[in-house]
């Protein structure tokens, strides 16, 4: 039996039950956008980000005096201090502070995937800093991509495709999966055009609809940073923090 | 505002409550090998298929006398007459006869679907049909992988992408749906030397386990009909016969 660590790709929310495994590591994907935001928030020195899956949830938080990022379908919530933005977790607002964090696919992803051997958020932003935690960990992973409500996405996919792909290079990976198997070949048509691919995917123009679209080249930046945030009990913090 | 009709793919069952729209003409593929199957089925003669979702529904239609096709992953089931390879739907054995089916992720699907506005059964045994049929009836359609077990698949994907690649080159049809681009992509990546490519789905390895593998390049053979199977009620007939 091979002693290399398997690597899954879960493109929605809806089928993660069928992927689940405590013993792996799971990489919360979000490109565009709360992944990339909550690894921009730690770059600026958020102390904790506390995800929440509801509204509901996010306003009560509010009314005891937390600050709040909320949007639902990229739209800022009115009781919210911002929206999902990377540009929005200024230093200013953010540093050294509890940020409360609700957005329409990822932040539900990271409550669902909580019972897992470690819960990471990934983005382009720490690619290669997840790739070396992941290699020293020696667990199977399972990439968990946001999707847009409970449908796949380009922009996700093409992600676990990137990881992937680095991954199974370093000799410790391989994958029998047929979604992972997908996301490398989307990835090896996509990755050398990345942005002018990504012209292709939904939410990119459901951003340029609504004046948001200002973060596709950040959000496809690679490598900006060494911070992981990770999930501890529930919320996250930077792994160096643990 | 664009006059031409949408095309989405649904990866799998577990998703397909997101997708579901009952103007839309729903194509259910399961290339390895329900509908490959069920297309065959009709070819030697079949005159009607009875889809049962579940053992206990084919088991009761056995008890009262029906010839029962039925497997789980991969395996006929012991009450059953016959299982899932198109070989086994001689006309020896299905001419003229109804045949109640039940299969790991197929026939499942088909019930899922059943308010659509057509419910149709594609193969690559009958992808020109499909195409002819779809252009003449001007609906948005809605290409229903079964997958394996509600996870995304490699041969349901590819053929997705085969059959939406064509109907966008008939100029009348456009897609704005990321899992429909990336089939097409994928389709790109993989056509050209589609049995080889295959060789790396999950599914070639499990019908390679129990010996099952023999029908991958049948299942893969374009246009040997023009027939196309449907839904009316609750089971399958030949379109030409409604």
């Amino acid at each position: 039996m091979s002693s290399k660590n398997k690597i899954e790709v879960c493109f929605t929310p809806a089928t993660f039950e069928f992927f689940k495994n405590d013993n792996s590591i799971v990489i919360i994907v979000d490109i565009l956008r709360a992944t990339s935001s909550i690894v921009t928030a730690f770059m600026n020195g958020v102390n904790k980000i506390i995800p929440v899956a509801t509204l509901e949830e996010a306003k009560n938080y509010k009314e005891k005096g937390f600050i709040v990022a909320a949007e639902r379908d990229g739209i800022t919530r009115d009781f919210a201090d911002f929206g999902n933005s990377p540009y929005n977790f200024t230093s200013e607002r953010v540093a050294e502070k509890d940020i409360v964090y609700s957005t329409t696919n990822g932040t539900n992803c990271i409550m669902l995937a909580k019972n897992s051997h470690e819960v990471l958020i990934g983005a382009y932003l720490n690619h290669q800093a997840l790739i070396d935690h992941i290699v020293q960990k020696k667990k199977d992973i399972l990439i968990f991509c946001a999707g847009w409500k409970n449908k796949f996405n380009l922009e996700d996919s093409l992600f676990a495709g990137s990881l992937s792909k680095a991954l199974i290079k370093t000799g410790k990976f391989e994958t029998n999966c047929d979604s992972a198997i997908a996301s490398v070949d989307l990835w090896e048509v996509a990755g050398k055009n990345l942005i002018s691919y990504i012209d292709k995917a939904a939410q990119r123009h459901r951003l340029a609809r609504n004046g948001l679209d200002d973060v596709i080249e950040y959000c496809h930046s690679f490598d900006i940073t060494s911070i992981i945030p990770i999930l501890k009990d529930n919320y996250l913090i930077e792994i160096s923090d643990l």
